[in-house]
């Protein structure tokens, strides 16, 4: 079986979310942990509930708003300064260390790679640019059909984008909420489990478990 | 605006789910609590990306299968005994203080009152009989439809059945996600706010907030 497009999620898989702890550290002393986790959780809580209600709203406007619950949760003084910052802290995301080298090393091989998000444009663009990687990766958004993965009507956007059969396509992500839809979608999934989470009881098994992207070389 | 139909929630709402901490515990030692607060999260995670991906699976098969994560992720031992222990649990679940005194209320001036819950009959059958709301209760699952709440195809199957307006409707849930699905669904909603939390960022603001269901009452 030939994979011709190595599609890769974005959020947890190739950057790290949990790096805005830093900034929300220095924004508010003692909280930066905590932030990150909430915020996160929360984040992927709402695009969910937005879309099982069919009430799209764009990913930007969801983390915002995962953000405020966050704050208002922690019982943090709220400013528009402080919520801008942390913000600009999502288009600024550090990338896990394994990424260019491996990216890279596909490149060579002449493999297709691009990034599938939940992520708007207007987030993914300036985060790829900063983090160096718009010479390998194209950048596809679920923002254009306003369906959230893991909806199987997200997947379907990407792989008419690509023009490609489901099998010819190998998905990875770090989510295993994003590797259950990819794989009952069609694509073959590739689950990179950075956190040694066990695996979900979803009635799925990814077709290759890694613990970071250089897995993909073997 | 006339309310005809009372509808509840079951699980968080007239039950609480956290008391299968107690059998936890004896099974346990030691993790009552956490085996209780980690089972009701990936049971509520599990439906929920079940729905998404379009692959319903009855939520006696979710909570069984969210039980067996939990046990592996606390690198318990899993025995069969124990897991049919933890499920009868769900059929013996605590019931609320006030929700007897305050269903009699209602149900002495008239008013129709139905459970709808993600729960199948099988689950929730002998709990409202062990709990003694039968006679109190009407119950509807959406097991009928093969589609979770928060989804609009839910809501429906509940309207349906009742034969009534949305605006009709007054539905009650301790759980955010059932209140915005049900209120952008068009039903109005009291959001049982057992918990004391914040409100979720999303767009949606329930028609009331109780701290238990007292509050309907007023």
């Amino acid at each position: 079986m030939t994979i011709k497009a190595y599609v890769y999620d974005a959020y947890g898989t190739l950057f790290d979310v949990y790096s805005v702890s830093v900034k929300a550290e220095s924004e508010f002393n003692g909280f930066g942990k905590k932030i990150s986790e909430l915020w996160r959780k929360k984040q992927v809580e709402y695009f969910m509930i937005h879309q099982l209600t069919g009430n799209y709203k764009p990913f930007s406007e969801v983390t915002r708003n995962a953000l405020l619950y966050t704050l208002k949760n922690l019982s943090l003084q709220i400013n528009e300064d402080a919520l801008n910052s942390l913000m600009q802290s999502y288009l600024e995301l550090e990338v896990y260390e394994e990424v260019h080298a491996t990216l890279e090393n596909l490149q060579n091989q002449n493999k297709k790679q691009i990034i599938f998000s939940n992520g708007t444009y207007e987030m993914l663009n300036p985060l790829i640019e900063k983090r160096e990687l718009n010479h390998l990766l194209n950048v596809l958004s679920v923002d254009d059909v306003k369906q959230y993965k893991p909806a199987p009507a997200a997947y379907k956007h990407a792989l008419e984008t690509l023009g490609v059969e489901p099998h010819e396509v190998l998905f990875m992500s770090s989510n295993f909420w994003d590797i259950t839809g990819a794989s009952s979608f069609g694509f073959k999934t590739a689950w990179i489990n950075r956190a040694g989470h066990e695996i979900d009881e979803l009635g799925i098994k990814p077709d290759y478990i890694y613990k970071d992207l250089k897995g993909l070389l073997e």
